[in-house]
């Protein structure tokens, strides 16, 4: 039987000081069970961003480790960043990937969240899937001031946190724990410098426009290269695939008489995912992924472990 | 440092008796380093066609074990099928998939031939990338006459082996052994009953007709669906990508005005072709395949091996 397989992208305060960023990172290397995919420290977030996959056990241990580090090591009374933070441990989404439910991401993340609090004393609200009441579903309902209003506003019964004290750490302030579907970013690069074309096509295309359901658009300026960008979010792949959010595109981008200049997939990207728009563009009948080598001897690494 | 990986596909002459079948495969299950990915046997050519993947050390082990039962176990004076052969161990492929040149699998052709010859006294020939002489690079000449026709004709100083004597093995004859690139099979399954477009689309696509090089098409009826298809192997996908092919084959379609009905990927299929047509029809810009989860996973696990 496959292990069960989890992807989780915890996000702490810290990105500039290069020996704390390699302190919080340096558990999620090397552990058996737990691979770390990628990680990305950003100087002007002043934030990491870290991309772990494996079994829901070793990555917990790693989690744990590694939060125990930031807790000791990030000052949020010091910290200063573009991207709102409410902790140290900023957010810990688990994903499912391979022979998980959402449920038990839901269950891992509560577990997580009742051990992580133990150990650190950090309050923890829960979000997205694992939220428990549901106007915390939505991350920015809960990093809401950020660290500095949370500070005051955590006494308010609407902003207790859902597990710990009403009190946020003296300098690790709280944590965001949460369970939700693996996150596609895909930008689209139109031939064009006219900002006013992207954003009218990320506004049709997104799910806020009306547009396609668990997709979010927004449109940029690339000054540099003199383009701008439909920067898209699929939230989850399963209900629109990367060859229907990019048909879309190029549908609306023809209205303006602006080609597609290329598109940019960020950061990592599940395979059945990439499959499925293969399937679509070379009309391929009945295939199956464990047709694809690679996919098939890691099927069989993971049968063997 | 990632393992070398090859890819080994065996054919054995038997595709009836399952018990000899089964004992054949056996020894491809569950060795350490090497991963049986498929085996199919077909009866009306009597035929067993195996994949197999991992290091070169470890296919080889498994390869001389497989081979001694099938040379133990398979009489050619009594073997009647479908399918050109001249062996119990009728062909032995060496294919590189990761980090292991061409040269490489053919030295490592030349040095399993020798030993394969050494421990069951089946005379030998190499072919395609492995072929001592040019006129052993196809396999069809090396099977010109098959299992009864080699037998005398082995005499014979043109038809003499690479390796042995120059008689046949009395009842597992001889056996072809080679390196080449990874075969991609696919077919284009047209909306016509009308076998004359897919003959015609399939000589202008492929090499032999002045195409494509690198590709091998041809036209076949798909009575019972009422369609044709063109049928192709690309025997080099780093030179001619899955795209470009469906491509030109949709192009020539719509001269006749018969739509694709559908595609087959068949078989095994390495994950870098895939990712290729992506790219294209996608547009995707700088695409690393260590993007994709799983292909990540899979060079971690191959790692820490």
């Amino acid at each position: 039987m496959a292990k069960q397989l989890i992807e989780c992208v915890p996000n702490f305060s810290e990105g500039r000081r290069s020996d704390v960023i390699e302190a919080i990172v340096a558990p999620f290397r090397k552990r058996k069970g737990c691979a770390l995919l990628d990680y990305r420290a950003d100087a002007d977030h002043n934030r990491l961003v870290v991309s772990l996959a494996g079994e829901p056990a070793p990555v917990q241990e790693v989690l744990i480790e590694a939060a125990t580090v930031a807790v000791s090591r990030i000052d949020l009374n010091r910290h200063q960043g573009g991207h709102p933070r409410i902790g140290a441990v900023d957010v810990v989404p688990f994903v499912p990937l391979r022979d998980i439910t959402m449920e038990a991401c839901v269950e891992l993340a509560h577990h997580f969240g009742r051990r992580y609090h133990q150990e650190t004393g950090v309050p923890v609200y829960f979000y997205e899937e694992a939220a428990l009441m549901p106007e915390r579903r939505r991350l920015e309902a809960i990093r809401k001031g950020q660290y500095e209003g949370l500070k005051k506003d955590i006494q308010r019964p609407e902003r207790h946190p859902d597990v710990g004290e009403r009190t946020l750490h003296p300098t690790a302030g709280a944590t965001a724990i949460g369970a939700r579907k693996f996150l596609i970013a895909f930008n689209v690069n139109l031939g064009t410098d006219d900002i006013g074309i992207a954003r009218e096509i990320a506004k049709v295309v997104g799910a806020s426009g009306g547009g396609l359901g668990h997709v979010k658009c927004i449109g940029l300026p690339l000054k540099d290269r003199g383009l701008v960008q439909v920067s898209i979010n699929i939230v989850d792949y399963e209900k629109n695939a990367l060859y229907r959010v990019l048909e879309l595109v190029r549908m609306e981008a023809k209205r303006w008489g602006v080609p597609v200049a290329e598109t940019e997939l960020y950061g990592m990207v599940p395979a059945p995912a990439l499959l499925d728009s293969i399937a679509y563009y070379m009309q391929t009948a009945g295939f199956d992924p464990s047709q694809v080598i690679e996919l098939r001897l890691l099927e069989l690494l993971g049968d063997e472990k």
